[in-house]
């Protein structure tokens, strides 16, 4: 019962929470279809805002997903696993039983290709240790998992290092662009990731075609050379409903 | 102007939309008031209730936060850095300029630890490959900065492992529980973190004090022997607002 309704009244927070708790429970599994607009106007006396601002508290908290034209669901959470170092290796030598099962066989597929050569962002030029005239060249890509975008990708490479290379071109070739920049005498052996996450901006809801009550995770990838050169950055926009993140290191790294 | 809009009627979306493009650009920037209720009313000739529901959504995207009695802000990203492998040093050689920054003097204060001995939860006891009999020592605690609750930790330890040591009590000692458990022949020296990011339940929001549209990160690092030995399982829950995380690892780890 909130502040704000009548006693005896149902208002729709005692609707959320009566579905929450069902969801928590199990008498909801995830996938399972949660009960309509209409379903809830009858079960509970009350009118059609109300119903809607409950399911509207659950979307918002991500434990719900409204799929067009069949109905609201609970939300299943099937993820795909990113590990680093290794991030190629789905399973590796004593990694050990995960908290979270993944689906250890699926690799997203990369699409819509872009290359183009810019100025950089400032903070991408700070971390690239680029003076104001020097140009990047810029890989764009998403990331798509059974036609479900799930990753925004954007990689940042200083312009005099990697130009005439494969780098500039739609496909990097053989090994992809660390191959290149090894090649270049540039060989990518140091990285670090940061991350963060929040809410998606609406230019990322949409391109990821993320669910109401979706975060997305934020990482940025520095690659540097042995003599701590950075020779890359990459903008990762990660749909967070679609990953686990694994990292592995040791006490003597 | 939505779907449900009057032509030339003002709605929630309309609103918002004024309201985000206001942020984006910085015309109302980070820590900055955001006009309330009574402000919008006026200004768009809307009633209460649009008014309040264009608010909502600014709340639910993160972009704005509600301080109790003083008024709507623009929301500040202001976190607090966690940098593995090398979590205790907040700078650390060849690190580089980060593509976001930190307050890299603040350390959050250690609050309310609490030490239990129970059978553990099935996927904890899968992951210490602990038998169905086997307890553990449960150790719980918030981390707190400037009063605000940033993380929720729990770590869980064979009994049979730990019994009898300092780990079993409120005060693990100097060098803390990986000290204690380096004494007992079981030196930690290789971890994996996983990753997530979700909306928080209820109890989590409550526990962290967080505000409308805020994430959580979940992590869960286990830490092992040199000889894969499983020896502690932390769980930990984040305030996405308060936290930037850093891995850092080669390509030889």
């Amino acid at each position: 019962m909130t502040g704000n309704a009548q006693p005896g009244r149902v208002g729709y927070r005692d609707i959320a929470n009566d579905l929450r708790q069902q969801i928590d429970s199990g008498e909801l599994p995830p996938g399972s279809k949660v009960p309509g607009e209409n379903d809830l106007t009858s079960q509970y006396g009350v009118e059609q805002p109300t119903a809607r601002r409950a399911l509207d508290v659950l979307k918002n908290e991500g434990l719900i997903v409204a799929k067009r034209g069949s109905g609201t669901f609970v939300r299943e959470f099937k993820p795909i696993r990113r590990v680093s170092p290794d991030r190629l290796k789905a399973t590796s030598r004593g990694s050990g039983q995960p908290i979270w099962s993944t689906d250890v066989g699926t690799r997203p597929r990369t699409e819509d290709v872009t290359v183009d050569v810019e100025l950089p962002p400032a903070p991408i030029a700070e971390v690239l240790k680029l003076d104001d005239s020097a140009r990047v060249v810029i890989r764009r890509r998403r990331y798509v998992v059974d036609d479900k975008p799930v990753q925004l990708a954007t990689s940042y490479y200083p312009e005099a290092l990697v130009a005439g290379s494969a780098i500039t071109e739609i496909n990097t070739g053989k090994g992809g662009a660390y191959a290149r920049l090894k090649e270049l005498g540039h060989e990518p052996t140091r990285f670090r990731e940061e991350l963060r996450t929040r809410m998606p901006r609406d230019a990322e809801r949409q391109a990821l075609d993320l669910a109401q009550g979706t975060p997305v995770i934020l990482i940025v990838r520095t690659a540097y050379t042995a003599d701590d050169q950075p020779v890359e950055v990459s903008e990762m926009v990660l749909d967070s409903a679609a990953y686990v993140l694994e990292y592995k290191f040791t006490s003597h790294d």
